[in-house]
């Protein structure tokens, strides 16, 4: 078995991610408001894209926080195999996806069916992370110093997957509050990563 | 001669790969449904994608096996000629081109001449990596080491090739089945692996 | 606490700096006049997208200074922590956002609420530059040498801002001079380095 | 004067170049052709972006092209300053305008305006490379070994920016043969480096 150096995943996965987060500005269309229009217009002209900058924000940081901790996966990984290669492209493609999935949330913000999409994509990306840092924990494709720092993300992985399965459930039942897990979720980790010290 | 580092044609082909496999989610339009419709519209209307979803991740698997393919014949590259470049850049060029020839598949999914285009397109960029990695062999551009390992890549390159000329010559004479020989050589190309070990 | 290696949240920087400037050129759309027309008819169609290559040019020489400061504080960054990692993550966000702001002021080139947002999208990109660099600082996540060097990029990073501001609140007031302050900070920091040395 | 690695400007400009030429793609329009349309129709659909078709392909070559002499000044530079960095952002300003300039040429293929945009384009990249390369012999950035190589990039560099100019200047006087200059200077170059040596 050939044992891959894991620079060139990284580089694809940097390239895909970048092209990915800067895809959703053009969701943000430019307001065809006239330049003898008075300021009280064309500020009224942006206000109205506020549901568009709000989706772009939050889809913006969401992905970074999985670009994050797909960064710290590959700190502690030495190299990959072939599965691993195949698990990070398809990750790759639910990262891609994210323009359209950010496009749907940010043209039907209250839309039932585009939020199950949206928090979909996420729950997806999210759990493909943690086949990829689990399948390279069991085959040993980690380093071996750090044992604890491995665990503590094994912790955060499988908490994000669990926030956004909470959001994707959320969504179809109760969609008005398919955002609140995240907040939750977020500061539940951060309590119990502050009490485990 | 220069020899040139490999590392710049890497960063390159990562960054041109990264770039048109992004762009296929371009193709996926957000539909233009309003916010009061009902959740079964709504679904509809993301259904009719279907053909435009399928296209989308059939050829981002197919573009993420080409990079895969590619990264493999790297390892074993020690550093690159002017003309090692410029077969790279034309294979880059064809890369390139995946977002039209998937848009034309895409948007006109039965139609022959748009099954023609897509095969022809991905047999481009298969014969180039052959002529990549053949070329790299016979200047002795490879690292001595690991002969097995080279002669399976020539294999899995060649093959994929056949491939698609397979589904090149289908799509000319029988375009209805014009997808059935990739599963086909997938699966001869892992019952020849599995044997040969 | 884990310390990352600078090289991934670099080329995540170069990345999408990469795409944000080339996306600018979009904005530039190719003129829909005739192969009939005369020379003079199309040059008059290309002189019309004059204000849209003015913003073109001095967007991409905004945020090229924008990374080159960036470069070079990385240059005397030796490692990050995940404070550093978000901070630039969203500096990357407003990076991202330039696009959408040089569209606003190539479209409505005169307009007072089109020249708040495209400054206020720059002061944000300099005081988080700011933020980042005087974070790294204090941290000691900084070489120890060359301390004369780190003294006077921290006075580059703090004029940038500076002068950003200054566009931002002459926007306000005097929308039509709110260009000026950048040349006039330009000179004043290029005369403080040269009587400096 | 701080001396910059060069690792940095070069992932910036393979990302610019590589999204540049990936860009180019976008010109060519997927046919709104039905699929009840005949093969014939479909055929002569995608023969009508013939132009658009040949556009794409010698762009990316010639990006290419300058892309590799790009490379090959980065193989004999050991390290960077201020200067050329900015030289190297405005250069990179050029490339990124490709994509308008080939939508330029490809839409109007045989009016003399686009022609004359398109060759001042190339031009420009051209001479920005050769004052890349000059200034950084003249400052001694440059490895001192291999003096025959680095005489023999110049030569390159410099018909490079002879080859546009002499189409740039053929544009205004006789538009029709305005590409005639460059494969001439192409063939030029080969027989003077075959009897050079």
């Amino acid at each position: 078995m050939v044992t891959l150096s894991k620079s060139r995943i990284e580089a694809l996965s940097d390239g895909v991610v970048a092209i990915a987060i800067t895809l959703l500005v053009l969701e943000l269309k430019v307001p065809e408001v006239m330049s003898h229009h008075s300021d009280k217009e064309m500020l009224e002209a942006l206000l109205e894209l506020k549901g568009e900058f709000a989706t772009y924000i939050v889809t913006f940081l969401i992905a970074g926080a999985f670009w994050y901790l797909h960064h710290l996966t590959f700190h502690f990984i030495k190299h990959v195999d072939g599965f691993l290669v195949w698990v990070n492209l398809i990750f790759l493609m639910f990262v891609s996806l994210l323009p359209f999935s950010s496009g749907l949330m940010s043209h039907l913000f209250i839309h039932p069916v585009s939020q199950f999409f949206y928090f979909g994509n996420m729950l997806a990306i999210a759990l493909l992370l943690n086949v990829h840092w689990q399948y390279a924990r069991r085959k040993h494709l980690i380093v071996d110093t750090e044992q604890s720092e491995a665990d503590r993300l094994s912790f955060r992985v499988a908490l994000t997957a669990a926030a956004f399965a909470a959001s994707f459930i959320t969504a179809i039942f109760f969609p008005t509050y398919s955002w609140a897990p995240l907040p939750a979720f977020l500061l539940v980790g951060w309590i119990l990563e502050k009490t485990r010290r």
